[in-house]
C-alpha cells in the first residue's frame, strides 16, 4: 500500500507541493544521476583573460595588471548578454501587449582561477570573496535607477544549466521585478499585516523548535529543508537575523555565510555524489528601502530529476523525498 | 553588436521574458538536441495489461474483454500514483504550515497499442479518441466533489520527463486548484473586469489581424506562437469562439482539435525534428461554472534547453527564439 501522500503548501506564496514518498526516498535512490564532466580547456583560466570581455572587477596582487593571471576571482560581462546597458527603457504598447526594451545588465562572476574545482571545494576565505563581491555588484549596479532587482544565481552543473564547467556565478540586473520575487514580498506582506512578524523569522522559529527539518545551525545562519520543498534535498539557508536586503550584510556576517555555505554544499556532495545543483540569491528589490516583511535567503535545488510537464503546466511539485527526511540524512553527515 | 533583446510582459498572467536572439536563434540550431530512445519492451503493449493496474476504461471491440487486448486506448490508474483517491482530506494545520491528505486521482491515458508511435503520427480519429476520453474522464472525475482541478499533460520523450517512451497522457485530479491556474484564472479576472472582455478573446483577435504569431488557423481553432514566449517554438492552440471548460467540447470541436493537434505536432517535428516536448491542457477548475473571463486552450513546450537558475528563482525566462521567427518559421511548414 504505502503511505499517504502529503499536499503541503508553502507559506509563503502558496504553492502546493505533493509530497509523495512512495515514488522512491533514499539518497541512494539518486545515485545513478551521474554529472557528465564538461570536457575541453576553459576560457575562464589564467592565460586567457582575453577570451572574456575586459573585466570589471577582480581581486588581484596589486603587482598585477587588469586582465592577466595572478587574480583570484573575476567579474566579466557576460559575452552573451541576456540584457544591455545601453539605451532607454521605452516602455511601450503594442495593443494589448506590453514591451520595453532589454535594458540591464549580466556579468559572470569566475570564483576561482582553478577550472576543476568546485564552489563546495573552495577556502571559506575565498568562498567570502564570492558573497562580498556579489554585495559589491549589487552596491554597484543599484545606482543605476532604471535597475529595480538584481538577480544573482550559480548554476553548477550541466544537468543544472551550466555551459562552462568552470565554477561561476550569474548577476542579471532588470528594470523589472521578477514575478517570483514579487509574490514572495506580496504573501510575506499579507503575513506580515496579519500578524506584524515576518513570516520567515517565524518560520526560522518553528523550525529551530521542531528541530526536524534543520540541516546545519550556527551563529548566524540556519539551513533547512523547507516544508514544501519543492524537490528532494532541496536546501534554503536564511540568516537567523532579521535582513531584507543581502547587501546589508557585514564582513562577519559574510564569513559566517561562507562557512554555512560550504559545509551545505558538502553535505549535498557527499549525500548525492556532487549532483548538479541550481543555487539562488532571493532579496528585496535593490531600489526599495528595508522591509519588515522580507527576509533575504539562498535557495539551493539539486538538480535530480528532470522537470515533466505536470510541473510547468501548473507551478505545482511532486517531490519523491520527504524533507525530513532529507534533513535527517543531511544533518548526519559529518563535514 | 546584435539587436537590443526586448522584455515582454505575458499578458494574462503578467509574467516579463527575456526576448534575446543574439543567443541563437534559427531551429537548425536546435537541431543537435537528438532525443535518446527510451529501449526495451513496452509494459503498456498489448499482451501486457497485466504489468498496469485494472483499466478504467478502453476503446476495444464488444467481443473482447477489459484487460485483454484488442483495444486501441486505454486509462488505467497510474501504477505509482502521486495521490490516492481513499480516505479524508483532513485539512489542518503545522503551526504556521498547511497541509491536507494528498487525496486525488492519477491516471494514464494509453494513447496507441503500437509502441513507437508517437501522438502526431496516429490517425485524426485517434487523435480525436484521446480528446474524447480527457473529456469523458473529466466528467467522470468531477463527480467527487472533493476534487476541485483535473490536470492533462504528456511528456513526450526523456528529456521531457516520459520514463516510458510509449504514447501517453497523464490525468491528475486534485483537490485544490494549482497556483498556477489561479493565476490566469485572477489575471483574466482583472482583465473583465476593466474591459467586460475575455483576454483570451482579445489575444486571439489581435493574433487574427497581425497574422505575425499564426502558426495554423483553421474553422474552430487557432495555434499561435504566444507574444511572451517562455520557450523557443512554445505553440499555444485555442478554441476560436470562447469556452472556458474543455470539456464542454462536442464532437465536431473534438475533430477538429484532433486536426490541429495533429498538424502543429507534426510542424514541429519537422521543424525540430520530432522534439520532446510538454503538452498541458488549460481548463477552468472542474467544479465551478462556466467562466466569461476564462478561456480553455492547450500549451506545447518544446523541450530544447535546460533549465537553469535563471529561471527557478525568478519565474523569470530567456528565450532566445522571437515567437515571430518561430511562426513564421511552422507557418511554412506544409503538412
Amino acid at each position: 500500500m504505502g503511505s499517504m501522500p502529503e499536499l503541503r503548501k508553502d507559506p509563503v506564496i502558496g504553492r502546493w507541493v505533493i509530497i509523495s514518498t512512495d515514488r522512491g526516498k533514499r539518497p541512494s535512490d539518486y545515485a545513478s544521476v551521474k554529472e557528465e564532466k564538461i570536457e575541453g580547456f576553459s576560457p575562464f583560466a589564467p592565460g586567457y583573460e582575453e577570451m572574456t570581455p575586459p573585466e570589471i572587477f577582480a581581486i588581484r596582487p596589486t603587482n598585477t595588471q587588469p586582465n592577466t593571471p595572478g587574480w583570484t576571482l573575476r567579474v566579466v560581462p557576460n559575452k552573451y548578454p541576456a540584457l544591455k546597458i545601453e539605451g532607454q527603457l521605452n516602455r511601450r504598447g503594442e495593443g494589448i501587449y506590453d514591451m520595453m526594451n532589454g535594458v540591464g545588465a549580466h556579468e559572470v562572476v569566475i570564483e576561482t582561477p582553478e577550472p576543476s574545482k568546485n564552489l563546495s571545494e573552495l577556502e571559506v576565505a575565498a568562498i567570502q570573496d564570492v558573497f562580498r563581491v556579489f554585495k559589491d555588484r549589487i552596491l554597484d549596479l543599484k545606482k543605476d535607477i532604471r535597475l529595480k532587482y538584481v538577480m544573482i544565481f550559480k548554476n553548477q552543473g550541466l544537468a543544472a544549466g551550466a555551459t562552462l564547467s568552470h565554477s561561476h556565478s550569474q548577476i542579471i540586473a532588470t528594470p523589472i521585478i521578477p514575478k517570483r520575487v514579487l509574490e514572495e514580498i506580496d504573501g510575506s506582506k499579507v503575513y506580515y499585516n496579519l500578524k506584524e512578524r515576518c513570516i520567515f523569522c517565524d518560520i526560522i522559529r518553528q523550525e529551530m523548535r521542531d528541530n526536524i527539518r534543520i540541516v546545519y545551525d550556527e551563529e548566524h545562519f540556519v539551513a533547512i529543508e523547507p516544508y514544501a520543498a519543492r524537490f528532494p534535498f532541496e536546501t534554503w539557508i536564511l540568516p537567523k537575523e532579521h535582513f531584507s536586503h543581502f547587501e546589508t550584510s557585514d564582513e562577519n556576517r559574510l564569513r559566517h555565510l561562507a562557512i554555512t555555505t560550504k559545509t551545505v554544499l558538502s553535505k549535498l556532495d557527499i549525500a548525492l555524489q556532487s549532483p548538479p545543483y541550481n543555487f539562488v540569491l532571493h532579496s528585496a528589490p535593490v531600489q526599495d528601502q528595508s522591509m519588515a516583511h522580507y527576509h533575504w535567503h539562498i535557495e539551493i535545488m539539486p538538480k535530480l530529476q528532470k522537470i515533466a510537464g505536470f510541473e510547468w503546466g501548473t507551478g505545482f511539485h511532486i517531490n519523491p523525498t520527504s524533507p525530513e527526511a532529507a534533513a535527517r540524512y543531511l544533518k548526519e553527515i559529518v563535514i
